[in-house]
C-alpha cells in the first residue's frame, strides 16, 4: 500500500520502519526532516511538506498531542509554506487518515466530522507500548472506525503490532480506551510506588518483593515493566517522558469531566505530575512520579 | 504431622481439609464448634478448647483479626474455662505456632517475642487467595521465621498452597508483604472501578474492555478475578467481606504510620470503605467499594 | 462619568443599579435585552449591540466565564450584526475596559496585551460577594492595572463596593487573588461539610455548633454565610450556581497547572463538583457540594 | 476552691497560674516535678504523687494524650509508688474530675463510666487556644457534663478562659467539638498553605494577600494567627508541636471511623503530617505542614 506517515518521534520512527519492512511504500514527513534519515536509507520517500505525504490510500499520524495533530490536519503545520493545506486539504476522497496518537476524545470527534465532510475516511487507532515495542512490532493497536476502513488498514496494523483490538465504529471510542488504559497504568505506577516505599523503608528487598508480585497475583507485563523501572530508579533515558505522561493524565481527567465521572486516583496522579515537573523532572520517564512517595517517606534526606 | 488448626471460617475450613487430605493428623478448634462438623467427617479430631489443639508439633491459626488471634494466643479465648491458658500457655517447648491470619506487623512482633520467651517457635505465614483458592489448595503462602521452623512447616504449606515464598527470618516481614499485597489489590479494585465508570458512562461494553485489558497489559489473575466481579456486580455472597477488607486497609495504614510512609491511595480506599459501610454494605464483598465510583458518576439515579 | 455596562446577570444588575444611584450615566448591554428593563426605568440607556455601550470613558464587563467575555471583547457577541466589532473594535483610544468577571489568569493576560495594542487601557477588577452584596453595594473589589487607570475608576468601584484592594499594576494578578480567594471559600465549604457530617451523625446540634464556631475562632463572614446555608440546606435559589462554582474551581486548578503548584484540596473539591453535577445538582448553589459528605456518611439512606 | 491540677506542660502551667491568680487553692502534680517551681513560688502546693492532688473538690487534668491521661486516672502514673492508685482510686465521692485534655471520644466515654461507678463526677472541658492564650486567660472552654458539676466548675473555667460553651450533659460531646474544631483549624492551615504556594509562586506579596483575606471574608482569629505563622515560616519554637497536631488529626479520623463518617481533608492532612515527621519536622509547630505545599511547588530547590 501507499502510505504517508507523519510524526517521527520515539514511537513513530519504529512504526514507520516496520511498515517499510512489511513492503509498503512509505512517504514520511517530520517537522525536523533529519529524523527521517534512517528511514530514507531503508527506502522511505521524504515529503518536504504535509501535503506531499497525503497522495496515497492512507496517511498515518503519530504526534505528541492535540495541538500538534490539529496543526498537521488543519494546515498550520509549521512547514512555512502557504500552499500547505494540511491533511484535510490534501487527502483524496475516500482515502483514510489513521490517527495513531494519544489524543483527546473531543479532538477525535472533531476529526471524525471534519473528514466525513470532505468525503475522507477517519480511523482512530491509538497504540499501547513503549518505543522498544514500537521498534519490535509488538504494539497493541486499538482500532475504531467504519468497518471497511479498518479492514483496509489491518495489514498496516499487523505490520506494526502484535494484536489489534476493535471497539466498534465510533473512532473516539478508541481514544477513550487508550486514555483509560494509560490511566490504569498510572495507577499501577503510583500504587507500586507507595507499596515499594513501605517495603523499602521496612528494610525488605524490593527486587525480591517485585519477583513475588509478578510471579503470582500481579503477573502482568505492566507490573514487570514498571516494577523494574521503579525499583531500579531507571528514569533516564525516558521511554515516555513525564510531560507526555502528564498530558495523558489530563486527557483522562478531561474525558472524566466531559462525561461527569470523578476519577480520584487520576486527581492524585495529576498532583504527582505537577510536583515532579515543579521539581525539575521534565526529562525523566513518567514513572519517576514514583520517587515522590519515597521522598515523602523521607528517603534520601 | 500432628497439627492443631484454630479458626474455621471461609478460609480455614478449606485449608484444614487440605491438611487432612495430605494425610496429616489434624485437631481443629473453632469457637462455634458446629463449623467443624464437615472436617470431623473427613477425619479431624475436635478440640473443645484451645489448649486441646496445642499438643502436637504445630498449631496453626487462621483468624479474622488481631483481637481474635490475641484472645486465642493469650488465653481469653471466649471458651469460658479458666484453665484455658491459650496457645502460649499450652504449646510445648520447641513446638511451632504458625500464624496464617492477616494481622498487624505490631502483633506479629509481639507474638515473636512472646513465643521466644516460652521456648516456643513462631512462624508467620499469611496467605493470598480467596475461599475458592483455599478449598483448591491454590493459596500463595508467604512464610517468614527461623529457617528450621519454616522447613518443618513446608509440607503443611505445600498441602494448602500452590507456592510458598520466603522473605527471611523475621516473622513480621511476612505480614508486611501480605498487608502491602492486599493494599495493591485494593488499588486494582479502585482503579478498575474508576476506569469502568468512565467506560460504562461512555457507552462502551465493559466486558469487552475487560477482555482487552486482561489479555494484554493487565493479564494478571487479580485483574481477571476482580474485573469480572466489578463488571458483573457480583458482590454477594462475599468471598472476602467488606469489614475484613476495611481491616486490611487499616493494617496498611497502620504499617505506614509506624514506618512514617504516607500511602495516599490507601487513604482514598479508607474513605471508600467508610462510605460503603455507612451505606449498608457490610455484607458485601470488599470489591463493592467499586460501586461508589459508579454512583458518584450518577449511575442508577 | 459615562460608563458602559455589559452583563446583567444576578450580579451585574445590582452593580449597574448602584452606578446609576451614584449619578453616573450608564449605558447597559445584555444579550437578553429584557434583563435591562428595571435599569432602564432607573435611568439607564439601553444599547442594542456591544459597540453602542463603548463610546464613554469606561466600559465594564460582568460575564459568566472566559468564553462569554471573549466573544464580547473580540466581537462574536451573538448580537447577530456583522458590524459589531466587539469592545476591542469599538472602544476609543485611552478609554478603559474594566473586567469585573471571574476569568482565567491567561485570558486576563491576553486582554492586557490586546487592549494595549489598540491604545486602550485595561483594568482587572474582579469582585467578592454574592448577589445580595452586589445589590447593597457591599462588594469587595480587587483592582489591578496602571495607576492612573485604576484611579479613574475608583469612583465607580466606590459606588459598587465597600472596599477596594489594589495588588499592583499587573491586571492578571487581580484575577489570581480572586481565583485563590474563591478556592479558599470552597475549602471552607468542604471542611464545614465534613465537620457537620461528623457533628450531625453524633447527634449534636449543628446550629449550636455553628454558633460556637462563628462566635470564636471562626468568626468570619464566610463561615457565617456558608455555615448557615450548609446547616439549613438552603441551596435554592442558588446565589452562586454549582456550574459557576465548578468553573472557578477549574480556574484555580488551571492557575496551579500554569504555575506548577499542586492544590490537593482543589482536586478534592473538583471531584465533589463532578459528583454533584453528575447527580442532578446543576441548579443548586455551589455550596451544595456539602451534601456529599453527609451522603457518604449515610445520611438519608 | 481546693483544686488539684495535673499536667504542667506548655498549656497547663499557664492555666494553673490563672487558677492561683483567681484565689483558688491549687495543688499541682507533674511527672517532672521541676516544672512546678514557678507555680510553687506563686503559692501552689506541690504533690509528689497523683493521689496527693486529689483530696479537694475538683481535680483537673491537662495531659498530652489518651495514654498519659489513662495512666494518671487508672494509676500507672509512672510515679513509681505502688500505693499511687490514680485519680480513680484517690478522688472522693462526689468530687469532680475535669478533663481539659484533647482526648478521644472513646476514652471520654470510658472515663464517664468509670467515675460514675465510683460515685465521682466527671466533666469534660477541652480548651481552644495556644500557650499565649492559656497564659493570658483567653482560652475558650467547651464544657459537657452534669449540670450541677459544670456549674460548680464555672468559676474555675472563668479563671482560665474568656468564654465557656456548653453542649449538653454528655461529656464525650465536648471532646467531639474540640476534635472537630481542631480538624477545622487543620483545614485552614492546609488551605492557606496551598493558596500561599500559588500566590507566592506567582510573585505576589503574601503579607499583602493575607492582610486582604483577614480584613474581609476571612476576618477570623484563626486565619490571622496561622496566616502570619505560615507566611513568616515561624515554626519554632512550636506553640503546638507537630506530633500533637498529628495526634489530634488521628482523633478526628478515629471519631470519623467510629461514626462511619469519611473525612477526606483529614485524610489529606494525615498524609501531610506523616510526610512532615518522616522528614525531620517533629520539633516544629504543627502548622509546618504548610511547608509541604510550597515544597511540592518547587520552592527552595
Amino acid at each position: 500500500m501507499k502510505v504517508g506517515f507523519i510524526g517521527l518521534g520515539n514511537m513513530g520512527v519504529g512504526m514507520a520502519a516496520n511498515l517499510l519492512k512489511a513492503g509498503h511504500e512509505v512517504t514520511v514527513y517530520n517537522r525536523t526532516a533529519s529524523k527521517a534519515d534512517p528511514l530514507v536509507k531503508q527506502g522511505a520517500h521524504l515529503a518536504s511538506r504535509v501535503a506531499d505525504s497525503c497522495f496515497g490510500d492512507v496517511v498515518m499520524t503519530m504526534l505528541s498531542d492535540d495541538q500538534a495533530l490539529e496543526s498537521v490536519v488543519f494546515g498550520d503545520s509549521g512547514a512555512g509554506s502557504k500552499e500547505d493545506a494540511g491533511i484535510l486539504g490534501s487527502l483524496g476522497k475516500g482515502a483514510i487518515h489513521v490517527s495513531l496518537s494519544t489524543i483527546s476524545v473531543a479532538l477525535s470527534k472533531k476529526l471524525t466530522a471534519a473528514h466525513a465532510e470532505r468525503g475522507q475516511r477517519y480511523v482512530s487507532a491509538p497504540v499501547f507500548g513503549r518505543p522498544e515495542a514500537a521498534a519490535a512490532a509488538k504494539l497493541i493497536v486499538i482500532a475504531c472506525g467504519a468497518d471497511d476502513a479498518v479492514a483496509t488498514c489491518m495489514p498496516l496494523f499487523d505490520a506494526m503490532g502484535q494484536k489489534t483490538f476493535r471497539f466498534g465504529t465510533n473512532p473516539a471510542d478508541a481514544n477513550l480506551v487508550k486514555i483509560s488504559g494509560n490511566f490504569l497504568i498510572s495507577c499501577v505506577i503510583e500504587s507500586l510506588a507507595e507499596a515499594m516505599a513501605l517495603i523499602g523503608k521496612a528494610g525488605l528487598d524490593q527486587h525480591q518483593y517485585l519477583d513475588f508480585l509478578t510471579s503470582t497475583l500481579f503477573a502482568a507485563p505492566i507490573y514487570k515493566t514498571y516494577g523494574a523501572i521503579i525499583v531500579d530508579k531507571k528514569f533516564e533515558p525516558a521511554g515516555f517522558a513525564a510531560p507526555l505522561g502528564f498530558k495523558d493524565n489530563r486527557l483522562a481527567l478531561a474525558a472524566g469531566q466531559d462525561l461527569q465521572v470523578p476519577l480520584p486516583i487520576a486527581s492524585l496522579v495529576y498532583n504527582r505530575f505537577l510536583t515532579l515537573l515543579a521539581n525539575g523532572g521534565e526529562n525523566l520517564d513518567w514513572s519517576a512520579i514514583s520517587r515522590l512517595a519515597a521522598k515523602d517517606a523521607g528517603e534520601g534526606r
